[in-house]
């Protein structure tokens, strides 16, 4: 981790570029502060939740990185965690202008406000064309525009897509600032974002990146080309709990509630465990089951593996902590503070 | 939820089967203890870490119907539970028996135990015919062997797998029974187990049903053909945040971190929201997108809509509180107290 962490600070001063990393990954006081640490300017969060928490934890200069359609309890929290961090939200039509400038009442000259467009992914986010006027409008109702971002996402799809998609997002990014000009608001913060796009979408217009899962990378991200083979820093030890010697089939205790059932197209199975040469094929609630190859091993009962998960960022929302190691001992135990903090 | 546990404890009833539904889909001590007091004898957990919650709530027969293989600080968990509660564990193996054995030290009489057996899931469990010789061999070491359980995991294969997948349990039990009789054991207990397959294995040699998941049922369940399409008692309340019209696409604030990515192949999507006719075709952490079919219609920006997911008992276990409702007002708040208890 602490590799992953100096390796994209680097890489991103080189650029020039600012780095505000996805704290949805790690939800993680400790790890936030060795970001920050590192050179990042500040993070990114996905929901008020996360915001709340990494404000408490002193991480106060926060990207909520989300069309924002604050109202009830969670327009009265928003409001509350702008008057004790610096923030940014998102926001990708009027309707969520409204709704921002609303929550915020008297105190939306704290919050600076992105406009999201959608460069490819086909998930929020306005045209690149459409955001200056949404701009405009967010202007005239007194928030403080500075600037636009997106997340392109189809990078997700394979690892030939990484580069089309870093394109995309240089390419929608370059048009959406220039709408905003257009519209008479100056865009100060141009942001990209996606561990698989970071490196090659750090040019040109954008100023700024939020790749999130680099910092401890995942089984998705090495199919991606996004990381070394040996880079995933975040690993689920499980047991062996039981095994069949004729099918050479073996269960570990960790399932679908340690591992998630997320399974991109181009990988099979729910997570590989190295050691082993093994992918978990099938998982329930508790039960990961191994239908082990040919010429593959298999382990005995009562034996501790590590399972290297298809992607981390959901697996970490399942748990209370991390056990932290150094040189193959365990050196300390982190919270993963912002757990379950999805609204 | 109340009508779910009503229908489950009636039909076990009439046919004289003991009914211990699974706590893991729930992992609430206010709905275990709505499923006693309908009649249920105890409850089924996966866990050493559920079994520790319920026994807090005073619910405290409980069968950890898992290949128990217990080691260092789970041990002494196993053995601390096991003195406070009336606790059965799960073996499927002679290395387990040895693990519980050795866990349980001069406790060992306190629990009871059962021999799994897998009885077409390729998951866990020993063959039918092996099960005396894991008995007797538990029984050697001073274990209490008090009969064999199974899961008839491939009921959930789809809505044509249901029967066939409960006669495997009957008949895979059936042979187990016959099995420790043989070893000269015998089996009180013969326990079945799953939503789709308990109203037809609840029948001959089977003496205890372990469903879970008809406690809310969910989109997989109907689709099974377990419970009515009307039935679903656990929704995700989400919020509409962002609308592209001329795409005909829009976004809930519900994604993989609150619906999962839980899909099995005769479903499409990650949940179905009933009152637009609409399905969520995409998720990543904190968006379920839509794409809205010819026909559907769109909703507003900040609409709050409901969504059922695929498979509620991994969504159950990223919240930490369920918000009750009787006739459309929300009149309560429990805990999802044994959440995260993956272990």
């Amino acid at each position: 981790m602490d590799a992953a962490i100096a390796r994209m600070a680097d890489a991103m001063s080189e650029r020039g570029v600012a780095l505000r990393p996805h704290a949805k990954t790690h939800k993680s006081i400790e790890v936030g502060r060795r970001q920050v640490g590192a050179g990042a300017v500040g993070l990114t969060v996905g929901t008020v939740g996360e915001a709340e928490v990494f404000a408490d934890g002193g991480l106060d200069d926060l990207f909520i990185a989300y069309p924002m359609v604050p109202a009830g309890p969670k327009a009265e929290r928003l409001r509350e965690v702008a008057r004790r961090a610096r923030l940014r939200v998102g926001i990708d039509s009027v309707v969520g202008a409204h709704a921002v400038a609303d929550a915020l009442g008297d105190d939306r000259e704290r919050v600076s406000v992105l406009v999201e467009i959608d460069c490819g992914g086909r998930r929020t986010g306005v045209a690149p064309s459409d955001a200056g006027p949404v701009a405009a409008a967010a202007t005239h109702l007194g928030l403080d525009v500075i600037g636009v971002f997106t997340h392109g996402g189809h990078g997700y799809h394979g690892p030939d897509a990484r580069a089309a998609a870093a394109e995309d997002e240089v390419r929608g990014l370059t048009e959406a600032a220039g709408s905003l000009r257009a519209a008479g608001v100056e865009p100060s913060v141009v942001s990209a974002g996606s561990t698989p796009t970071a490196f090659d979408s750090a040019r040109g217009a954008v100023t700024e990146e939020r790749p999130g899962t680099y910092v401890f990378g995942d089984r998705q991200q090495v199919a991606l080309g996004s990381i070394a083979p040996d880079a995933p820093a975040a690993v689920i030890a499980a047991r062996v709990v039981s095994l069949n010697t004729a099918a050479r089939r073996f269960v570990i205790d960790a399932g679908a509630k340690t591992l998630t059932k997320d399974v991109p197209a181009y990988l099979a199975g729910h997570a590989s465990i190295p050691e082993l040469g093994a992918v978990v094929d099938r998982v329930s609630d508790y039960h990961g089951v191994v239908e082990v190859k040919d010429g593959g091993s298999l382990p005995e009962i009562g034996q501790v593996v590590l399972a290297v998960p298809n992607h981390i960022c959901p697996v970490v929302d399942l748990f209370a902590t991390f056990l932290v190691a150094r040189d193959g001992a365990i050196i300390d135990t982190w919270r993963v503070d912002a757990r379950g903090r999805s609204g």
